[in-house]
């Protein structure tokens, strides 16, 4: 196998798969983005090509069919040359990281790849902070949501509204700049209240990490207070404070 | 610190953290469960002493209580002596494990403690047979929810109908002794029809891996025919069908 999409982990270089570490080390060719640690560069080989395709300083980030350009390029490359080239995205590739489009971008070229997962940040965030998203009599069930309104809106077709996500425990990911508007639907739903429980995990598993908890009626307060600021990671529900 | 609540992964030994893989180097006691592949203790350290607490062939499983007195016992043992102890869970601790109950104890008797994430099974092992959670479009939301009817039916004050839940991906772990009952819930839904796609994974990334595909309305005798059986994991939803 040439190909890789590997999942980085949350930030702490220690929460990468063994096998994903692995294959950064062999790896020819990394392509990686923002919210993959550097720290976890610093482990490929001397002459390996490192493509970043992540936000640009001052400009706009690079378009995903830029990225799905470079990743077949590079793919065929390594192809051709038994090299390994490796995708690497923060968190797993398949929880908002536009893994399955780069997927489908790499099946439409007959080029073969392996998945490695990595740890989401939407269940490993919470926990190093204590916050299960599952416990016996309080949580049998976890939605995880993007708060991030897409520009091109007919992609919000299928989004469905936070009123209407019944489980215990809502993670938003992506949800730190309209969190206000967040609030305000998810008290739409009649099994939350004020009261109801909210944590906001930002910067989570980094040396800068930064948590703050509330609920319903005063995050929106609390998080203006404590300057919160992408990314962050927001939990509802009674496991935000079943641990203390 | 001595304490630490490892989660080892699905299954395929490559995907424990590189935190984890070190802990169970260094331990001098390990603690562990049933879907905790046996592969992983090889790595530990000849004298370590390992202790299952996982279900006993022909005898009832052990219960919380007992294991929650031995990680205490352990914990002691550990911190007095300087030593290390690592209570193993598969997956994530976190996720239906049960993790929460045993930090509660260890708070209890004022453990410090730390908790390494795992690979979850319920994102991981649909990933690596190609079904992403979201997808753009596809799904903006996904939903992990138990399947265990509790014994102890108080226990599920708290669970929300399968029917209510309406995040685009549903995945249902601990779900397929009751497959059958789980499929009318799902139905009751008014966004779910029998066309819509499911998948079960059993034995997910694992040498025995075996899936199956079909939909609402033919899953339960596509199941039956292939003798699917736990442990495994029901996904729900357009994703099951998007890579393909
Ligand atoms: C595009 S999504 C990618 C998620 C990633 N694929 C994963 O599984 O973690 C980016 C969002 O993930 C969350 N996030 C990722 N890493 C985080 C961290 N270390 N602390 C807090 N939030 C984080 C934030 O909500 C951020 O806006
Ligand atoms: C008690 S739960 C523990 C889940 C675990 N904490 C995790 O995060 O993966 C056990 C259930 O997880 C699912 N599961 C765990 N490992 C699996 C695997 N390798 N393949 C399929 N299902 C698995 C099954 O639904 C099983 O009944």
């Amino acid at each position: 196998m040439n190909v890789f999409l590997v999942g980085a982990g949350p930030g702490d270089e220690g929460l990468i798969t063994v096998k994903g570490l692995d294959l950064i080390k062999k790896a020819d060719i990394i392509i990686y983005d923002d919210l993959v640690g550097k720290n976890l560069l610093k482990y490929s080989k001397e002459d390996a090509e490192l493509i970043y395709v992540g936000k640009r300083k001052g400009k706009h980030s690079h378009k995903q069919e830029e990225i799905n350009n470079i990743l077949v390029e590079k793919a065929k490359d390594a192809i051709a040359n038994n090299k390994i080239v490796v995708r690497l995205k923060g968190g797993d590739s398949f929880i908002f990281g536009r893994g399955g489009e780069e997927v489908l971008e790499l099946k439409k070229h007959n080029i073969d790849y392996e998945m490695v997962p990595g740890i989401t940040s939407s269940i490993a965030v919470p926990e190093v902070s204590d916050i299960p998203l599952t416990h016996r009599k309080v949580a049998t069930s976890f939605t995880v949501v993007t708060g991030h309104e897409a520009e091109d809106k007919k992609e919000n077709e299928k989004q469905v509204k936070l009123s209407e996500l019944n489980a215990n425990t809502i993670v938003i990911l992506m949800g730190i700049t309209n969190l206000e508007n967040h609030v305000m639907e998810l008290l739409k739903n009649q099994n939350r209240t004020v009261d109801t429980p909210v944590a906001i995990i930002m910067n989570g598993t980094r040396p800068d990490q930064k948590i703050i908890k509330g609920n319903l009626g005063n995050i929106v307060n609390i998080a203006k207070e404590n300057n919160i600021a992408p990314p962050g990671i927001i939990v509802v529900g009674d496991v935000v404070n079943v641990l203390e």
